[in-house]
């Protein structure tokens, strides 16, 4: 703990950036002084909580029958350059590594399609082996030649990706609605962070997919984040491994995989700045490495008896991540600040008075309050954790249905982008016709389309906002990181 | 589950070369097939058991007061080359990516120090500051030109480094120490592996470490692997570095460092290795995905109701791993076989006659013995899981001792090296001065000095073996991987 690590935010949310900017050094999540183009290190509190976050979406995809497996960080140039629209997406963002006599030219994988692909050629003969559903955690790497910025936008970042092989369309498109699923059961639910499950027009889709859903974010400042993201590759893949499976009939078909990558560090980014307050982080309590801190308030003369009874009052809190903070060089208004800095959910005060009443101050982070609770009645704390959790789910939910904007007129939309808004409203078309809409949106506005709802069908009223055809979608607008 | 892998082994253990090649690949622990010299996928069960191996790991390392930290994979040229020995060391074995115009060249990471060494300085600025302990999981990538080997040699493996910094030498040397009993607490504990802890003679320490304690594990043909390795770096990083604290007293001093690394993927070796046997893996229970599966026998006419059974077993058998193979297509011979290869520790048959007397047959996989157990005695399992446990150490512990042999000629020495023995004899120094009577050994028996216990003091008797100076020593000689 440095002396800079110890000092408050000298910045409102509001100004966001700044804070941002300010919170995830002085909270430890990370360190930027390396000095290493978009790569930075997580230090020990952003790591547990990235850890946390890893355990909770591993859970999830293992309850929905995927298993891990650790393939290689490299990729041979010909894999990476098996599939011909993958390639020319990701061939300008990839690290090679320096050539070793007689050996193929090696890549850091960027995504690892090209490496999963011909594994499943391997793994799978029938339609016995289907569907299998695979997936690992890890670093992957881009070589972002634009502005990187720390955990928005990282050279190196930690993510899963899931792939999955099926015998039909069909049933890769449900997979595709799975992996939405699973984003609303671990981000939304879990992390408390509302997003929008938009289809990418087909020019913003992942390259070599059939079609792209991302998972929109609003950030404080308005403007959109793309978490995880689920791709149909639809036979691409398989077409370009040569990787099939012998169906019931006996007959040979390729393969129709799909593609699921929740970017950990990266959501992290949301977790921080759709929770966060002019204090600091709030962590949701299921990921927070410490759920409640116990700080025990004495002098000299009476500090054994309040350690003693603050270790009293931890061995009651069985199920909690609990911890005593009791470093005697700092004060306790110190380590108060330090650990809301922090985000830790609730604060356990403990000195003289507590002992004597048997009782505990206990603070919660996110409405900054304080409770009397007797030591009998500890059990409340459940119940202030679900609140708490309700609380901030609430909260980000209200902020983003207040943020989406319905508009009828490219000015209205103008105006609404201007204020930090998503945009609601008929289009064209997102297939290959609506762009040329799409671009004088953006040109006009400085916004993009983002796409159409995933999950549910929204009918279009009317005429295309711009080309004045028949509108075929309702499309979402928005800035974005 | 493609054919291949539903065949068992057709070598027996003795042919261990042989054997440790089939049984990583039929019990699904990697796929080789990628066809890139050094690197390979490591299968659902491998990276199984990797994640439980990485679990245990970290929770004894937290225990021990480290924080998790995640560094970049990339190292600037200039990081790795600050302190002399270690990047004469390492530098052959680098990988270094293609440059970036205007930016420095980077290395995949070989090891760290380079980059928590830095750290260290920015982190710690007083006594108050230390211990600082922290490390990190992932993978590490190493340009072996010489013949890679699946888990054992590969370009790239799975490891924990833990980097820890210290006020004194003392505590740094405590360290190390802690080290050894965290290697004892987990691999041998825990593993059912033990090791020697063998402080190295100084031509083979870690480049750039004071010195190096490695742990020899006896693998079934008798040479020696090395698993978690620890070092005293004293201040050999802190000062390439100029990584200072303020002491107590007030005045600047180096750090002192030391680092430890487990690398799991190489454990595994062992793991497999030292348990298994004729039918395949043996796997801890502690770090079996599945502790134990459940096979139900039925026919069409009575599926449901034996189905049912065995969701009624596994429903009582909480705070166990369980899965129930229903795959209707493979018979239950088949299932027995593939999950005694893949080592899980015990079966519940269930069919007719077990529904009938509310029994289970149930199925130690080390012994290979079959039980009657009934429902009302399941909480039986806990006891045989026990014995299952010690059973597998004690195995392992006396393979270990019954291949120490001591020796007092260079006759000797040659014969029991033969024999796959690891010998133990007196000798003259592990400093410099001692390495002509090592190279000597070693052009005579084609075996090395490997060290001298780390944790307990030997006293030699007489002379050394070759130079026939006063023995300062009691080493270990053996072949090595």
């Amino acid at each position: 703990m440095n002396k800079k690590s110890n000092e408050g935010l000298t910045v409102k949310k509001e100004d966001f950036s700044e804070w941002f900017s300010q919170v995830i050094e002085k909270a430890e999540i990370v360190d930027l002084r390396l000095g290493l183009k978009g790569f930075i290190v997580k230090r020990a509190w952003g790591t547990r909580i990235i850890e946390k976050m890893y355990q909770l979406y591993e859970e999830e995809l293992q309850k929905n029958k995927h298993q891990p497996v650790i393939m290689p960080s490299l990729i041979p140039e010909s894999n990476l350059k098996k599939e011909s629209e993958h390639v020319e997406g990701f061939n300008p963002e990839v690290f090679w590594l320096e050539s070793q006599k007689g050996e193929e030219r090696l890549a850091l994988r960027p995504t690892s399609e090209t490496l999963f692909t011909p594994m499943f050629k391997l793994w799978i003969r029938s339609h016995r082996d289907l569907p299998m559903k695979i997936y690992q955690k890890g670093s992957v790497f881009r070589l972002d030649t634009k502005a990187t910025r720390p955990l928005i936008r990282e050279r190196e970042f930690q993510w899963i990706e899931a792939h999955d092989a099926f015998g039909t369309k069909e049933e890769a498109e449900k997979q595709v609605q799975e992996d939405i699923e699973t984003t609303e059961k671990v981000m939304h639910q879990k992390f408390g962070i509302p997003f929008l499950p938009l289809k990418r027009p087909i020019w913003d889709k992942f390259a070599g997919a059939e079609y792209t859903i991302g998972s929109d974010v609003i950030m404080p400042d308005g403007k959109l984040i793309q978490q995880p993201s689920t791709h149909l590759m639809g036979q691409k893949f398989s077409k370009a491994f040569n990787a099939k499976f012998v169906d019931e009939k006996g007959n040979e078909e390729y393969l129709w995989t799909t593609a699921y990558g929740p970017a950990i560090s990266r959501i992290l980014v949301s977790v921080i700045s759709v929770h966060g307050d002019n204090k600091g982080l709030v962590i949701p309590s299921l990921i927070s490495p410490i759920q409640i801190i116990i700080i025990p308030i004495y002098k000299k003369e009476n500090k054994e008896k309040i350690i003693k009874y603050a270790q009293k009052i931890l061995n009651k809190l069985e199920g909690y991540r609990v911890e005593i903070d009791d470093r005697d060089f700092n004060t306790p208004g110190r380590k108060f600040n330090e650990w809301e800095l922090k985000g830790v959910p609730f604060r356990i005060e403990v000195g003289e008075e507590e002992l004597k009443k048997e009782s505990i101050t206990f603070f919660i982070r996110d409405i900054r309050k304080r409770e009397q609770i007797l030591l009998r009645d500890l059990s409340k704390i459940k119940l202030y954790e679900k609140e708490y959790n309700k609380r901030i789910i609430n909260n980000a939910d209200k902020f983003l249905e207040s943020r989406i904007k319905e508009c009828k007129t490219i000015d209205e939309i103008k105006k609404s982008i201007k204020e930090g808004k998503i945009v609601k409203t008929s289009f064209c078309s997102i297939e290959k016709e609506g762009l040329n809409c799409a671009e004088k949106i953006e040109k006009e506005t400085g916004a993009g389309i983002r796409g159409i709802l995933a999950n549910k069908k929204e009918l279009p009223k009317g005429k295309c906002i711009i080309c004045k055809k028949d509108a075929k979608e309702v499309v979402y607008i928005g800035k974005s990181y």
